[in-house]
């Protein structure tokens, strides 16, 4: 699948969409793909700085399970914590790119977010030369 | 972008999906893309008489943060509202169908919808037919 | 459209999401496209014995109009309950992949899962293979 790229809008804060966009996106990276991901709206709320880790704490149940249960099944899993998934993404060579709009909105600075995990910021126009250049494109 | 189109369907009736969809789309107008919108099940709703003019009431609190400081961010920052937003996307020639089988199953009748902001009543295969055309589609 | 292919990952388990992508799934497979949906996450859980069953009690009310109501407008336009598109939607050719890693993160066993309506279990790799030959590709 090489010289095919892929895009994913993460619109959603919500760590489940996040975990499966995150696994999509690796996957992609994986079989050689060049994947970008763009953060708006709820999503971006999430590469504000700690914006992933308070995520660590809460996906504990974003199965619906009880924390408790699924903390145990987790451990037994060994599924991979948002951050980490994040890093290893990145480290694969994907794109990670910050709503400007979205932060315009809200009043957010570049201070207050997470240089660690942003690769760029970017507008509408940003995001739909990747993804008319894509294969495959999703919103979640 | 010349000869490139897209589509997104509008399936949730929340003001950030909304939102988030009316930008892309209006983006990928503003670059030369045929574009189409497909309004269905909670997103239908808001093509009804009045359906948008509620939204405006309400997407003040749309990123969560409370409606007073939220309205005050947004005048500060010139948001557009999702009315004046779905104006301009038909001025600049955006196509806007209207899923004529949820009408069915909600017993809702043409009388009650916004004949200002619907092009065309359509099916799954109306949809069908613009997808596969299309370089991009995306469902929020 | 013979020669084109379509995926929808069913990451939502909710009725009207579901009900969506089968609306679009069945659409795509009667105009000829090879068309695959795959059950994730929440979606997963309708893959379990009795899941789209449990479905059908409540999915009176997925558009939030009360059950009473929505039951007697349902009778009148005959909508179709979600097991039987999922069944028809599997006789026309279609096919269902249930999300393997998501059974192992929940711990839930093969002898859970509901096999009058999985034709295959996959990872994301599966996946991918699918959406990179597809034309139309959508998550809910």
């Amino acid at each position: 699948m090489k010289d095919q790229k892929a895009t994913i809008i993460v619109h959603s804060g919500e760590h489940d969409k996040i975990y499966s966009a995150l696994i999509i996106a690796s996957g992609a990276l994986a079989m050689g793909m060049e994947t970008t991901l763009f953060f708006t709206f709820w999503g971006l709320e999430r590469l504000k700085k700690n914006g992933i880790a308070r995520g660590k704490l809460s996906n504990m149940n974003f199965l619906g399970i009880g924390k408790y249960i699924m903390s145990r099944k987790m451990r037994k899993s060994n599924v991979i914590p948002l951050e980490k998934l994040m890093k290893e993404f990145r480290e694969l060579g994907g794109r990670i790119v910050a709503c400007d709009m979205t932060m315009d909105i809200m009043g957010v600075d570049k201070d207050n977010m997470d240089m660690n995990v942003i690769d760029e910021f970017g507008s509408v126009g940003t995001y739909l030369k990747y993804a008319t250049e894509s294969q495959l494109n999703l919103i979640v």
